[in-house]
């Protein structure tokens, strides 16, 4: 569906991730990652939960905003950095379960700015929606 | 400014907050409580970094979700929970510091649902502001 | 896919929408109506273009927002009327085209709060995207 | 407080309004033009309402993006044009008055990428908040 800008674009993504040491952290892990999509998964992390026993809505956010940057890295150049202008986070139901999954797909690729939409689920149930803006960024190094 | 609906406003917000173990894993402390006001302070923690070095978006966004969600708890009735509807972060510079705060405004309270407003500085910068609607919820437990 | 609350939704949410003065002044008319999806349209109007000749922004989230906000009432008990609570509406792609079709639906409806997904196109490709809450508010009348 | 990077920016920033034909139709004029800051004026109009006789979310929102836009060109090169790339409204309260006041203020003004921040006055009271991003885009003509 999207054009790639650079035939490495899949191990840039994975050593990106890999470098993200809240990923490591929370027990976020890369389970997919195809050109303009991907997934992340986590386990229940009894460490993360706000009052009520459930994941707080900073973890939900985390698992999709990165999901949608890493799915906005795939597309860019090999000298572009992923970083997240904006994003909102619909909250739906509570971030209960046993496994976490979060998907985030590019919905219109530009070369600066690239926009994304994330889905969080708990054991198959949506529990949360995100709309994501991401910015292309050269010379960051 | 704000009409405080429970004598105890002060007591609940900071037992819940207490209760909120993502908080503790964070570092997040509450250094401030008013009606309608809340602020949160966090060290930087390197545990919790995306692949620059920086503080994670997500953490950004929990330390602003959360002082928004106390500063609507706040306002609400004794019997009732916070619940985050949904937010929008603006992520405006790296955060990037030694010390963060994160304040939330409550910029009208409804009986149900509460908007508020998030600001996040690090080391007295501004580096990213939230915008977040909480809802009031009876009967939870 | 949702559970209609009221018989008369669909008769219900037509007679609201021709009510909508503003929907008559820029030219929209609703095209679909199932329990938790409408569909709106509108031909390229001269009088709401911005500076560039296009469509302003508001158009097309005037589109979306009332697209979500029928596909909400859709769901809602008889005595329920629908107000936005709020939306975030990203602009993919300029508003240039000769028909602009508005699509909202519904993706978790609770009895107050019902979250809602926007679409919007110009002749068929993808111009803008929408999320938006609405909230069932009774007694209004 | 924003440095202006062209010198005839407050004629550019009146020129490209008076382009919007869509203000004109609803009936919004220029009320301040500041380096950074934008407020805009308009009459309550009877053809812009939504079923219940207040303004439409949607004249709120043009209002607010509006102001916001320009606040973001008042700050931008010679050579560039404003786009919105989102926006987040939330309505806190009906848009009941006479005399509506949209005023956009620019948080953070980066070369390329603008945060700006709305408000919506009805009769001298908020009504509704934005948080929008602005792109500056240059060689579009």
């Amino acid at each position: 569906m999207f054009k790639v800008r650079h035939a490495d674009w899949d191990q840039r993504v994975r050593e990106s991730f890999a470098q993200q040491v809240m990923a490591e952290s929370l027990g976020l892990r890369m389970a997919d990652c195809e050109a303009g999509r991907v997934v992340l998964e986590m386990p229940f992390n009894p460490s993360f939960v706000q009052q009520h026993g459930f994941h707080h809505a900073g973890v939900t956010t985390t698992g999709m905003d990165s999901a949608c940057g890493y799915a906005a890295m795939s597309l860019m150049d090999a000298d572009a950095e992923v970083l997240t202008v904006e994003f909102k986070s619909s909250l739906l139901a509570p971030a209960a379960g046993e496994l976490f999954r979060y998907e985030g797909r590019v919905i219109r690729a530009g070369r600066t700015l690239l926009f994304t939409e994330g889905r969080a689920e708990a054991d198959g149930k949506l529990i949360a929606t995100m709309s994501a803006t991401m910015m292309a960024v050269r010379g960051l190094a």
